[in-house]
């Protein structure tokens, strides 16, 4: 039997309804034959209630029994949906991590699965059961305790059982019916893509279109699994949602598949740093060591021996930012006049494999910009990505500019 | 190191503050240079709604996966304490029953504990760990699946790793300040026991004293593992709560060591049947294949050969068993006039291992209830105990009668 891997997330499982209505339609993937592998989150909400204990009972908590506590979310929805699916004469049972087993490192609260053998769960299959329901977004350690992969988890593990089961497709139930050229709240006429390339969505995905987590995506391509993203909560026909795939697949596409955003930028300058070899690794590694994600680099000419140093950052890390510069000078690693913090930028970039062949991309981007009034600040490229840091105010109206000028509302 | 197994109910872990209450009697142990196991049981209520949506999502639901389901709130609760503890500065790390193994039967939902090995937490405490913290009421079968144990389990959980650690005392921390005379809602001079042998803490469990599970103290008594039963909401000495224990231990005890009642009783009396050999037996195998939990049995002196067979059974078994007896009458099995059913009894118990070696307890009963005119309906003894049925509105009166005609208000 061919297998499918079914994922469904917190929104989908967040009351007994939604488990029965998720349910049928993995009844329907096992009418048509497939062995079905179904990978449930814990119901919403209840990660973070127990997230919340673990932090209250002790702020700087020992990770492996953070996730002993949260995992037990997605154990109870394995159970539940098993036991849904039992109701309607479906044969299935529930797996917990270690019970599969989903072989981790032992990096608790951020473990890799390094190996999910197919064993027990293919002999259940040969017997007759025809749905197995995993608990999502853990695993075992080497040592045999749980583990988890970190917030988002659930569709690593889909897509992990996916490549390991060989399955025929990997689908991501979620709250959207697919992946959209942008943000429908931000541009009305923001279409849904019947298929987007692998490398594509890692580039939205990173740039904070919530639908798929990074690290799926990125495992997903490594292992060519198909990824299809469509909504719980509407009727499904096979073409629904959107088809993460190898390009080699996509026969037509748009130069520039999408217009990502994200709010939450900040633009940092170290004023008058000393222009010499090896300041920019001292730098970015005090920043680094402070966990503070950096994005866009940006160094000004030198002049007389000294240069600015720019950098983009997440609007949140900026005072771990200003902490670290401010120990790197007065331990004297580094010397500067002053640390400057703008707060209010925006990030918005263009997406898609078609720029490789396609020139002239990043010359519109800047002229449909030009024609709105809106300055540039900072730009990075990209293969497939050309980024640019503009004053928030205009963020909505940089995306919709670009989403009219590559008529991203026109399928190709 | 002396092991010291610790055991904390769902109302003494119901909030973050209760399990650092709970936590900080664990550390006074430690400090007294033991080696400690925490058993813990889910925080209260959360079983209950785990098992209300169990029922909803599947009424005849499948066992394992309700013990898949309703064993994570333990684990929650395991995991926080392990935390609350390492706060604390001490050693500590949670186990899931798998983890340990608890092996048990397959009997899931009423699972029994086949056997824990102590290597695993046995070579912890070696490398250091003081505390071991073990989710109560759950373990794993041979073929993996997670078991629970019934409810009320956690108590058997406790005992079970008390008798396989070879513990020097198995503390049972819970919402009363130990085992009483009676209760004290009842009668006001109630007065707590210091100690109570194993086989009477059986009767007064089986009674409906609701401070134990049966099963852990029978198992307490084939071990030999001091159980001491004790508030978690009180600050405590050495010689707090109520210690149950051999007989032998006990130096002097009053005849009788406590009065026992129970509200929910029902008095059923099958009218006229035929007085031959083996209609008991096809009377009461009908009644146990129908679930129904006989207590107190009574057949009348024969007439013309024909009996009325009278028997007590918990009150909202009245109906299943009146179905039982019917369906028995309709295909032929026995044959009877009328089935009568009296909802409005109660049962009142006696109970001391003094009585073996005293005599005239029974005599004294009948006496102390005659003298408040209360009549007794169905009488049954064992070797250390007297129960008697009477009429409800009568119990109250009958408890405080006995419990002052025994001098229960007085220690030995």
């Amino acid at each position: 039997m061919p297998v499918l891997v079914m994922k469904f997330g917190g929104t989908s499982v967040a009351t007994l309804d939604r488990i029965r209505r998720a349910a049928k339609r993995v009844g329907v993937e096992v009418a048509k034959g497939y062995d079905v592998i179904v990978i449930v989150s814990a119901m919403s909400g209840k990660t973070n209630e127990l997230v919340g204990w673990v932090n209250e009972t002790s702020p700087m908590y020992d990770a492996r029994e953070y996730d002993a506590v949260v995992s037990s979310g997605e154990n109870v929805t394995a159970g539940l949906m098993a036991l849904t699916l039992q109701e309607m004469d479906v044969p299935a049972r529930s797996w917990q991590g270690w019970q599969v087993p989903v072989q981790t490192t032992s990096a608790h609260s951020a473990a890799r699965i390094e190996d999910i053998p197919p064993a027990n769960i293919m002999n259940k299959f040969a017997e007759g059961m025809k749905v197995a329901v995993v608990a999502g977004f853990q695993g075992v350690s080497p040592e045999g305790r749980i583990t988890t992969l970190g917030r988002g988890g659930s569709d690593t593990t889909a897509v992990a059982f996916a490549a390991a089961f060989e399955a025929e497709r990997c689908d991501i139930y979620t709250d959207v019916d697919g992946v959209y050229t942008t943000d429908p709240r931000v541009e009305s006429k923001a279409r849904k893509l019947d298929k987007i390339s692998f490398e594509e969505m890692l580039e939205l995905a990173s740039l904070g279109a919530k639908v798929l987590q990074t690290r799926s995506v990125e495992l997903a391509m490594r292992y060519k699994v198909k990824l299809r993203v469509l909504s719980s909560f509407e009727e499904q026909s096979d073409e629904a949602g959107t088809l993460v795939c190898d390009e080699e697949e996509i026969m037509e596409s748009n130069v520039v598949a999408g217009v990502a955003f994200s709010r939450e930028e900040a633009k940092m300058t170290l004023v008058s740093v000393a222009d010499r070899p090896g300041i920019a690794a001292l730098i970015f590694s005090a920043l680094s060591d402070a966990g503070v994600n950096v994005d866009m680099i940006v160094q000004n000419i030198s002049e007389e021996g000294r240069t600015d140093m720019t950098w983009s950052c997440p609007v949140d890390q900026v005072k771990r930012a200003e902490q670290a510069m401010a120990e790197a000078k007065s331990s004297g690693i580094i010397n500067y006049s002053e640390l400057l913090a703008d707060q209010d930028v925006a990030k918005v970039s263009v997406v898609g494999i078609g720029m490789r062949s396609h020139t002239g991309v990043a010359a519109k981007m800047f002229q449909v910009l030009s024609n709105e009034g809106i300055n540039i600040q900072v730009i990075t490229t990209s293969e497939i990505k050309i980024s640019v840091l503009i004053n928030r105010k205009y963020m909505e109206l940089a995306v919709q500019a670009l989403h009219d000028a590559f008529e991203l509302d026109k399928a190709a």
